[in-house]
């Protein structure tokens, strides 16, 4: 019987997560039954909004149960396959979470065509992070031609989409980041401008005035995004990475009344609830990932063990882009 | 020449206003020119954004000048014409400001047909309140039937219409209110749910859920909102009467987040916006109005010379309903 290792969370962290919240743990793997799959992971992704379903409350996802795997997205080959929708050798997105080999009765796999390119994309700007990006600006924020659009977490899978769609849609754009490095890879995909959040405080590097805010971090990003966005400015709600490890309700944005004097619209968004957008993001975006349009990069950890490392350093921005996990063999 | 008394900002408030903020002066009225009309004010209206206009602050109106007087809405007979759109005898609602007579080109001037109700209506339930709760209500938080509705100040001009047109929508509706004189009129108007916000925390009265909040008032209570809000809700960021008089910023809602996990959208508007709404509103309210399916109270001054009194009642909360001066005779 095969074996395969797999995180579980043992400890739901307080604050910043540690490495003693997460445990390795290997099983057995029984064999396929009639209508399944297995499969063999080659990466997993790491992603923010994992941190919320640490904690043990309600959320638009129910939080993870302690003893047992983390689940998330991964991307990897059909071993074998007991189902005819799935042939051997067959690339497959799913969310069966943190483990090496994932059996599956079919249900949720996205096929994953291996030709198209790098099997890691399905996991980031051919993935969910990309159709986040594309659903967020275009649907929820509507940014238009001409408008500008900052966003915020910009180096990050979503936001470095976020930031090049934008562009190649028309709209002048502004990115921060967390590092002289992450701000220098901005200005190569072409942002207009790009600014280190612990150097330049965001409301001065957005006294110009902006259109449409795209929110990855929260706090007080927020709050001088509030204060800079021009009337019928729009704010995508995404993400609050600066309030993840928040261990007490962080203060919320002083100036919010600036939502009726300048007609302000602020709204959610989870990219679950929007699937069906997936055939016209793959059918405008991927060319353009293909023909360089729109570029992505991805820092990758080795090994299932180190996981919950990788994890830690994506909540600390230790990440350029996708944060992915290698677990094993690529095309 | 005719006199006429007006009421002047002579000093910016800083906090809840002051009398000595305020200035009644008395000035000499021209003759109506070529193209002119001499209005006799028989209400003025006392609205809550004026507080915000009397700081030097950007908004969406520009600030009031000190020792010009106060603008603001009005509703007055035309006694001298010289512009043939306008017929002696007529009566308009008009922006044109806290004084008793008013010289007028005829711009901004809306006719208000006083065989269709007191001419006092033009200024609450069928004016500017009115076409706020419409708008705000059906257009921006897109209240369905079935769905449940919580408005605060609910006890106002424009809450009271609010809470009365989402019944007759179809929704289920909550309101709240600063006094128990206040919360049995929500009853007699057939709020289903009606609380004092000093006995009850808002938290308790929405523990059901809600779908739309109709905010009026901002602070803890919009906090408390945002936690009641369900799936898709919306909040229609009317006013924030709360912070009016706040002398630094206040707090923020800390629960903010909960627009990305629930999906909720917090929309701003200003009704002069959506001035283009008024024959719909007219249409559809004003049959309410006549057969009493929605009700309406005034608390009415008498006396320009008491307005500033009546306009920090009303930061106070002293009115049920509309909040008018009487300062002229009436039909």
């Amino acid at each position: 019987m095969p074996r395969s290792r797999e995180i579980h969370l043992v400890v739901r962290p307080h604050g910043m997560p540690q490495p003693t919240d997460f445990a390795l743990v290997e099983v057995d793997v029984p064999e396929a039954a009639d209508g399944e799959v297995l499969i063999r992971n080659a990466f997993m992704s790491v992603d923010p909004y994992m941190r919320g379903r640490m904690n043990d409350a309600k959320s638009y996802v129910p939080p993870f149960q302690l003893g047992e795997v983390l689940t998330g997205g991964a991307v990897g080959q059909v071993v074998t396959s007991r189902n005819d929708r799935f042939e051997e050798g067959a690339w497959v997105v799913h969310n069966l979470g943190w483990r090496e080999l994932a059996l599956s009765d079919g249900a949720g796999l996205l096929p994953f065509d291996a030709a198209a390119g790098p099997v890691s994309t399905g996991l980031g700007v051919l993935g969910m992070p990309g159709l986040t990006a594309y659903v967020g600006l275009l649907d929820v924020g509507r940014a238009e031609a001409g408008e500008t659009v900052y966003v915020s977490g910009a180096a990050g899978a979503v936001g470095s989409a976020v930031g090049q769609i934008a562009k190649l849609k028309g709209c002048r754009v502004i990115g921060s980041a967390g590092s002289a490095e992450k701000v220098a890879w901005l200005k190569e995909l072409g942002f207009d401008e790009a600014f280190d959040y612990h150097e330049v405080p965001a409301g001065d590097a957005l006294s110009e005035g902006i259109d449409v805010y795209f929110d990855n971090v929260g706090g007080s990003t927020l709050e001088a995004a509030l204060a800079a966005l021009r009337v019928r400015g729009r704010v995508v709600a995404c993400g609050a990475i600066s309030q993840y490890n928040a261990t007490e309700l962080p203060a919320g944005p002083r100036n919010l009344f600036l939502a009726v004097t300048k007609r302000l619209r602020i709204e959610g968004f989870i990219v679950s609830d929007h699937f069906d957008r997936m055939p016209g993001f793959l059918g405008e975006v991927a060319p353009w990932v293909r023909d360089g349009s729109v570029r992505y990069r991805e820092t990758v950890v080795e090994g299932i063990e180190n996981a919950p490392a990788a994890f830690i350093g994506l909540l600390g921005g230790e990440n350029i882009g996708k944060m992915l996990v290698k677990v094993g063999p690529e095309p």
